[in-house]
Order: structure tokens, then C-alpha cells, then sequence
């Protein structure tokens, strides 16, 4: 019997560096997001750039991730991003270690340590299982598993590769029985949403999805109907 | 006979990733530096963090600049600093290989053109003479002389070191004749200043000497007092 | 009861770039390591530079391990470490992810499987406990616990901190029952040895405390007799 | 009319990680090329791996380079390769920022510098004309332009894109009239190799034309063809 209570479903919107999503373009799609998970009773998030954090953070209710933040504390580091600073932003969490921003094992515990001290959710990506389950051991509040070569293919990991997926799942939870998993890569229906919570992940970490979708609030208004499938 | 013509005298404020200059604080100290110059009629600048970038250009009219960007294009780079999120916050310009974000030489033309691209002006920083002129061959707006070994001491490169400063104005003039040149590292009085425009620079970069100083208008306004005794 | 069975203890030295152990140094300093551990029965082995591994390896009969590979396949890889190259100069196996050489958490799963498919055994390097088991789920053959900060210091990490010692062999039994545990940093006497092995470790990763020892055999020898007081 | 002495011509042979190219086949190779080397008057070298370079330099009596050299002295740099060692085990000299391991515009000065100190020449490479320029400042034995876009396709830079060539000559020449310049990049045929001489190039870096050749020794045999048509 699974012991590890299930928190409850989370969809969080990767922005990357698209321009779609960069500037007064990342508040409307932040506000049009909140709307849908609103309007759907469905938990959402955001994770805009560095930039756009301060003004995403003023013009929505919802969670607001970085996508990074440096091991680092306050001092003499031009062009890091220092944790205080994202929360000061009106940050909630950051991403860490996301496979196109790879941190060194070293400094996953001290990022996780760093951003917990400056009042930020955390959420450890990871390309397998295995590094799930090592990302694991920091004690993030989330852990993201996500396949690198899926991303960004519209090929979603819950269907392409469900074993991956109930592989990290069970081995994150033999080493961490609370952090949330979220999973990624190729993420693009309800269906693929739908997947990913039937094998035990507790949301989806999406990007392209959503942001280079043409109608970004039908795609997610149907994430939320699948998570509310399964409700 | 020298041909170069001199720009306007440029201070540079680098906020780094000091506590003392975050968030809303980074908001009040570019107020302040603004107040300064204005009062004095010398053109000043800062340099906040990212996530700082929209509010302190959206509160002063002095130029802000990003403290770095990564030589991308829109598009997948989680956790990048998109040249053109940068200008959409609202900054003028950006340093690039700061000796605290030092990128790799076939970066460096690529950043400054990327920055180019996306209306931002460019301040390539070098710790030595001959750094300073491979960093004038990317032709960036300006050159900042810093040796590193100096950053941060309140010993002035201008004073400890006026031998690398001359020799990087030579060095660059001969391979670039409209780069400005600004020089920095332990910049902390107005005699500091005095001494590096007198040495034939067209301005500083300056952080703690400024950011950390019980009161930096007063720091300042030494430092304005300086350009306008050689104008 | 700990069902986990010891190995025979292990003595590594590591020669980082030390004049005292490159080239011709490296060689003489080898064989008076292994006629050494064969004196005293114990097992030792040696981590030379890369340029050094082939002709330290055709001059001794103890383990040989490289000191970094890089987690590629053959190719166009100009100035990298392939893990085939290291194994066709003779190397038995590669330490990975040295503080002093910090890999990518992803690159770390990725260079453990690359090492066994070269025929490489592993020792993968970490700072903390917690890292030591984030290690330990690479599947590593060995893993060291070396706190970065006593590197160096001639301060032994098993006597000045003990804890992290214990906490590492209990975090990494939880996660991996069959790799080996070194301890190092500071390690510079038998008693540092000694310590380290009654902790529950397998064995030490040593570096300065033999390579720059006036008289290295002495040292060494010391060691070993270390680990004859516990068989 | 140009002044600048033109060098004898020089074919250097990268063996980047080919596994065509690694341990004993290494050491073969090298034969092979200092025989047909030889046969024809021509000079030419390789660069092997670190792990190779002493096998090879102890079997041939042509230049032997490194494919890169970390920019640290003699100490505590575990997994880097010092200068002092590639010298140690038989190189006459070392690429350096080759674009598969590019460096920072800070270490590329301090990395010649190194080097000279070792008593190791130095080829520093560059992607483009502007950054061969910015390379050259740095002083080095020579300069390789390599457009990263055409190396490993088997079209030639010389034939594909002769203004980079003939640009790079022109910019380095303007600021470092002693450095001998290589170009690389595609080079297959005699006639590529024919082509760059002819643009004002002093030799050709080569590696898969040579490495992945069926017959690397009548490949090369007809690059030396192609210098003495020149003589």
C-alpha cells in the first residue's frame, strides 16, 4: 500500500526564453493561465524569466517560478541570480537543474538549501529515474523528471515512455516519501496529462506545449479537464 | 596628436548581487545615483540584477544595464538571459564577460552582436591591457578595464595600477578608435576617478566603492565633483 | 547489524598536478608506493595525470586510476578525456566528479555507465553525506566522502568531523550496499587512517599528505600500518 | 605588398577522441603520417590525445601537440591537464580554445603565457576572422581559423567560404605580424589544402580527412602533393 499522500495536481508553465512569452507578452499568457486554472478549480503555475518576474508576480494570484537561481549568497557576483532577488520579485519557487541550465551535483543541495533560506519552493529537474531519485535527496518539494530527448518533440514521456515515469516515481519515493513529482517533455493533450497522473506524478512541467500552442487556453483548459477526470 | 574624440564622462554603477542593492532597495539607490547626477550634470548609470531590471527602469530616466546576457536566440534556454527579455524589461544596455561572469571568447562577438540586435548597447569588460583590446575587436559601445585582482579592494586600478590603464587606452585605440573606454576595480574616491579619466578613459565602473558605502550619494557626488573638475 | 560486507581496505593516491608527481616523478613515486603496500600487505593504488597514466601503468602492478573522464563516446571531442583512452594507457579505473573537477549531476550517471562499458572501475567524489548517497545511486564501485573544506589542510576529515564520516557510510549502505566508501581530505597520518577506517569506510583518498611529504614512503608506510592494527 | 615572412607549411593532424585515432592505433597513425611526411619534404605533426601523447612522442620525431592545456600551475587541480605534464610526456606544443573546447577570453592570454613558460608552442584557435584577430593578441606561435560550421563535413572552409580565410590573414596580420596562421574546417582533398595556402595561410589543421580516411596515408601523401605544387 502507497503510504505517500498525493498532493494535489499541479500544472506548471515552463516559459523558456520564447518570445511569445517575453515581456507584457508573459503577463497576458500569466493572466490568461490563471483564468483557466480559476475558471477549472485546477492548480496552475508560471515560470517566466528573470526579467519578467516582478511584473508576472504583480499582475497574477498564481504561483510564480523562476526558471534558475546560482548557489550563491549576497556579494560580488555580477550576472547571478541570487535567490533573495527572485523572492524579493514576488517569486514563490524555482526550477533547479533543468536540462537546459545543468547544475553540478554539488550545488543541487546547496541551491535546494540556498532557495528554501531565501523562502522558495523548489522543484530539481531530472533526465532519469535514477537522477529523480538523487535530485530526491536534496529534499526539494518537487522533483520533475524529464526525459531530454522528449522535449519539445509533442512526443509526451507518459505515453512514449511510462516506464521511465512509475520507475522514477518508485525510486524517488524509496528515498523521499514527500516531495511531489511532477513529470515533462512532450507534454501536449489532456490525454498526455492524463497519463502522467494515472502513473503517479502529481502534475505536469510543461513548455511548448502550452506557450507555442496557437490557443494556449484551450490546450490548458484541457489539461485541466483531464485532471479533473481524476478527481 | 590623439583623434579619438571623448565621450561624456560615464559613471557606472554595478549593483552585483549585493543585498544592499535588491529589489526595492535597488529602486531607492538608482533614485538616488539619478538625483546625484542630475544635480551635478554628469551622466551616470546602473547595472541591478535581472530580476530588478523592469522596476529601476521604470523609475529613473539614467541608463540601466543588465550585468549580463547569454549569446542566445529566443527560443528553448531555460534559465538564460535572453538579450531581448533584457530590453523588454526596459534596459539600455549590458555588460558582457564581467571577471565574475566570464564567458568564452567565441561568445563575446556573438553577445555584443545578439545585444546589437535587440537595441542594446554593450560594455565588454577585460582584466588586462591585451584582453581590452581583443574585447575592442568585437566592437562593443565600450571597454571596461578591470584588472581582477583589484575588484573590490578600495585600491584604485587608476592609482595602484595607472600603467595597465594607459596601456589599455593605447592597446584599444589602436584597434578600435570609437569604443569609449571605462576603467574600474577599487574605484572609491573622486580622486580615484580624477586619476582614471585623467589617465584617458571616458568614465568608470564602480560597485562596492558606491553600493556599499554608508552613503553613497555622498560617494557620488565626490565622484561628479571629480568629472567636473576636468571638464 | 550491518550485513553489508567489508572490502579489503584501500589506500588511493591521488597526484593532482603536482610537480612532485608528474612525469619521471610520477613514475619513481608509483613504484615506491607499490613497493610499499606490497611490503605491508595492504593494497594501495595511484591517480596520476593523464599524460602520466601509460607509462606509470606499464612500470607498476597497482591500480591505476585516471583522475577525470568525460562522459562521451568516440569522436569529435577535441581536448576531452575518453573513458577508452584512459583504458588504452593502462588505467584500471577514474576517480569522477573530484571537487576540485565537478561534474553535472546528469553527467555523472552517464560517466559511471561510460567507465564500465571502457572496463573503468568508479570512485565518485562528493562533499557531503548527502551527496556521498546522490553518488551511491550512480552505482558507482566506490564512492569518496571528501568535505572540500579540509582538502588540503593536513586536518583529517575522519577526526575533525567524524559525523559526516558515519552519516555518509549510513546514507550511502541506505541507498547502495555494494560500493566501497573512501574517506579523504586532510587525511596525513596512520591515526587519520585509522579513524577513517573504524568510521566504517573501506579505505582513504589521499593527496597532499603523501605527495608532498618530505619522505612520502615513510607516510605511506604509516598507513599501512594503520590498516594492519584493525585486520 | 606584404611583408610578413611566410613560414615553411605545416599540416597538423588533430586525432581529437576517434577511437581510429586512440592508444596503439594512435601511435600508428603517426608513423604513417611522419613517414609520409618525410618521404615528401613536407612538415607535418599530430595531436593526439593526453593519454597518447607520451606513446607517441617516444615513437616519432615530428611535432607533437596537445589538444588543450588548462590555464593552472603546478598543485591542487585534480583532473585538469598541466602544462608542465603534456610537456613532460614528450609535446612540442598545444592547441588551445579549439572550438570542442572552447575557453574563456580570460584564460586564452594566461594560457599562452603558460605554455611559453613550459616551453610548449601554442596554436590558438578561432571561429571567425574577427575572433582569429582577437586570438592573435594573445601572442601565440600560430592561429587556426576554423568556422565551426564546417568542420567534420568534408566542404572545405578554403573553397566553402575563401573571405573567411583571406579576412582572418588580413586581421590577424594587422595586429600580430610573427603568428603563423593555419586554417581548418572541411579539409579533405589536396586541393582544399592547395586553395588555402593560396589564400595566404601557412598550413592546414585536419582531422577526420586524415583520421577517418580509408587511406589516410594517400590522403596526406596528396596534401603534401599540394604544398610542393606551391613551393
Amino acid at each position: 500500500m502507497c503510504t505517500v499522500e498525493k498532493a494535489e495536481p499541479f500544472l506548471l508553465v515552463n516559459f523558456k526564453t520564447y518570445l511569445e512569452a517575453t515581456g507584457k507578452r508573459a503577463v497576458e499568457l500569466s493572466k490568461s493561465i490563471e483564468k483557466v486554472g480559476e475558471s477549472a478549480g485546477v492548480k496552475v503555475g508560471v515560470a517566466p524569466q528573470f526579467c519578467d518576474i516582478e511584473r508576472v508576480a504583480a499582475s497574477v494570484d498564481i504561483p510564480v517560478f523562476a526558471q534558475h537561481i546560482d548557489s550563491i549568497r549576497p556579494g560580488a557576483s555580477t550576472g547571478h541570480v541570487l535567490p533573495e532577488s527572485v523572492k524579493a520579485a514576488g517569486a514563490d519557487g524555482t526550477l533547479i537543474n533543468h536540462s537546459e541550465k545543468l547544475i553540478r551535483l554539488a550545488d543541487i543541495e546547496s541551491a535546494v538549501q540556498l532557495a528554501k533560506e531565501a523562502g522558495l519552493r523548489t522543484v530539481v529537474c531530472a533526465g532519469t529515474a535514477r537522477l529523480a531519485a538523487a535530485a530526491a535527496l536534496s529534499e526539494p518539494d518537487m522533483v520533475a523528471i524529464e526525459p531530454p530527448e522528449l522535449i519539445g518533440t509533442g512526443r509526451a514521456v507518459s505515453k512514449e515512455n511510462p516506464e521511465i515515469v512509475t520507475d522514477s516515481v518508485k525510486r524517488v519515493h524509496r528515498v523521499n516519501q514527500s516531495a511531489a513529482i511532477l513529470c515533462g517533455a512532450g507534454i501536449s493533450t489532456g490525454d498526455d496529462v492524463y497519463a502522467a497522473l494515472k502513473l503517479g506524478t502529481d502534475g505536469v512541467l510543461v513548455a511548448s506545449g502550452i506557450v507555442k500552442a496557437k490557443k494556449p487556453e484551450d490546450v490548458l483548459a484541457n489539461f485541466c479537464d483531464a485532471v479533473l477526470r481524476l478527481k
